[in-house]
């Protein structure tokens, strides 16, 4: 039995909350002065861990460094090697573009062709973010017979291609032949199902409309695709775990992930407060939350110490508001690691706290890389949080007699 | 290549001993004074602890209730998602029924039928154990061309039916309707497979005949049955392990799973004090014993700390008996928990340890659940302990060259 197949026939609906409080990217490396976690004055998060199991989170497997979409679904219980998304989906998830089982996606680049049909700049000199819109909001006119077309502008000269239609597949190559001097190349089918076939077809017809359309556009009168891929709907949370699920997030890529395994995203503002208040707000509505801090792992990529000590900080002080909620299972952690002197996702194991009536306390009684080395969870695969969450709120029934 | 295949392979036979003492139920949480294992006084399985490796067992799988079956199933390394025995197998296990590859099982309510045909009670007053078991001499008489009918009481107004012969498949559904004002459903077929008509008609008809004989035994005037389940035969831990392996243990579901595996049942008393007198008489006759406390279980469904308390420290002052037969390998643990706060089994890892000349020692001197945090194994799969103690006894040749 899989473990969705066995989630299925244990959960079962109660009256519990559970809470996922997830700083993105806050596993870190100590450089000689200890971690960010470690370096933070946070007495709540430390009060959090003396109430809880504590332990280490792998996303994906060891030593694999997640993306933010499979290191995601992972915490959401979703095994990552299983369910796959592709470039192309998640770009269409941060242009906020609600994508639907079915859809075929890939990423955009607007480039720059020479006379002789050369491509001469891959980014089209990073044409303003304004330009994009327009052209984009020109190319949504290109109409192709059975299929709809969306063109979603990105930042720059980016943007996200969506076809959505019956009979499509995401299995074609990319036209980007990444390298001035060279034409686009056609989007060819990579495999033998004829559904590649047609899909290649309508993106070839697509691109061809296009580069028409843009032939005055210059520096922007080309289109380079790239990361093509299906989507199949993800099983939902509702129907696998019996939760009615909701999503504090800011940022589209966050929000688009958990609207695929059917949370609800709830309008919120851009800073963590605002996603405090929008919590106690909702907090009758649902018995799911996951509240998305974006700021640490974005300081990590910068490998900003300073700011990603003062975000854990800012986020410590709003915890009062959260605890005063009293949910039932509090799970806090990351997504992964970006550990600044990496500025970039890491494959190191994420600190994790379950708080919880029911949880079995340890003697850990800080938040951080060291102190959860204690930890009574020992290091565990994310993927398994969700089930041992549930399970803290008592929504699963036992297995076998 | 899957676990048993590699297992077979590499597993040798030689004259070291291996023990499972197994405590049922004996994970449990702190609610504030610790657990029973932290406050029993229990100076030997102390001992075994400084000479052990220690850490945590994972039953089934992170967050996931087990019930005894599974639960026993993983402790001897037999995957418990894999390895599937239903309620109506456990139920002629706990009857003592000796079932064999092939057999289908229900558990059987005798039942209150009124004048129109409708269940009135579905536990017929509850009727004592001595009517049950006469009825049962009454309904054993009934034969069906083609296959023997098993019909065996339990207590009250329960009851274990089996059916045995060829064809027959346990894809049947309940006759039970679960409420009273209802008329008992056939017995109905869940699978197109021939064999699940075939047997549905068989179990309708040994129905009938039974209401017919105990048309005048209001108020079990009939039956209900439920769990329906067909048994194939388990692989035998001989053929996987190369072990000659027995099982000390007093009550009959736990004799049951033991022999399912292919453990000899051996004879023994009712208190632990016998089990470790069985054990001592044994000794040289086979290469591994599966030992089994029940109480710590039960005391702990029924919450009652001090008596759970009082099983371990009783286990205690006898290990002394078992240590002087000085085995190779020897395993503490549970097959699950079951904290007294719950009063029900629960999710949480269980304690281990594992004694033997051949671990590497860690730093833990106490069996109990914080102590095992610091344990050298660390937490693990519970279906894993079986190839590690094969190992500490030198049982298993190496995997490649």
């Amino acid at each position: 039995m899989d473990r969705f197949d066995l989630l299925k026939k244990l959960a079962e609906k109660n009256d519990e909350k559970i809470v996922y409080l997830i700083f993105d990217g806050v596993g870190d490396l100590s450089a000689g002065k200890g971690t960010p976690l470690e370096a933070a004055k946070c007495p709540h998060l430390d009060a959090i861990a003396a109430r809880s199991t504590c332990g280490f989170a792998v996303p994906i497997a060891p030593g694999i460094t997640p993306g933010s979409g499979p290191a995601h679904l992972s915490l959401f219980g979703y095994d990552p090697l299983k369910f796959d998304i592709g470039r192309g989906i998640l770009s269409a998830l941060g242009v906020n573009f609600d994508i639907k089982g079915g859809d075929v996606a890939a990423r955009v680049n607007f480039a720059t062709i020479d006379a002789n049909g050369l491509v001469s700049d891959r980014r089209a000199g990073r044409i303003p973010t304004e330009t994009c819109v327009k052209l984009c909001e020109k190319l949504n006119q290109i109409k192709l017979p059975g299929v709809e077309i969306f063109f979603q502008p990105e930042k720059e000269h980016r943007a996200a291609f969506i076809l959505r239609g019956e009979g499509l597949s995401g299995l074609l190559s990319d036209t980007d032949p990444q390298a001035t001097g060279k034409k686009p190349l056609p989007a060819t089918p990579t495999s033998e199902d004829p559904k590649a076939k047609y899909t290649a077809d309508l993106a070839n017809q697509f691109i061809a409309k296009a580069f028409e359309l843009l032939k005055d556009d210059a520096p922007a009168n080309g289109l380079l695709l790239r990361g093509f891929d299906g989507y199949e709907q993800l099983p939902q949370m509702q129907e696998i775990y019996k939760l009615n699920p909701a999503a504090i997030a800011a940022y589209p890529m966050y929000k688009g992930v958990a609207r695929l395994v059917g949370m609800d995203v709830l309008k919120t503002g851009d800073v963590p407060a605002d996603e405090f208040v929008t919590l106690k707000e909702q907090w009758n509505n649902y018995d799911y939350f996951f509240v998305h801090i974006k700021k640490t792992d974005s300081y990590g990529e910068d490998g900003n110490f300073d700011a990603k000590v003062h975000v854990i900080e800012e986020v410590d002080a709003l915890l009062p508001q959260l605890l005063e909620l009293n949910p039932s299972v509090l799970l806090v952690t990351g997504d992964h690691s970006t550990p600044c002197p990496w500025k970039a996702h890491s494959f190191h194991p994420v600190p994790v706290m379950l708080c919880s009536q029911e949880a079995r306390i340890d003697k850990v009684t800080e938040f951080n890389e060291t102190a959860c080395i204690a930890g009574g969870l020992g290091t565990m695969p994310m993927v398994d949080m969700m089930a041992l969450c549930l399970a803290h709120a008592k929504k699963l029934a036992k297995y076998g007699a």
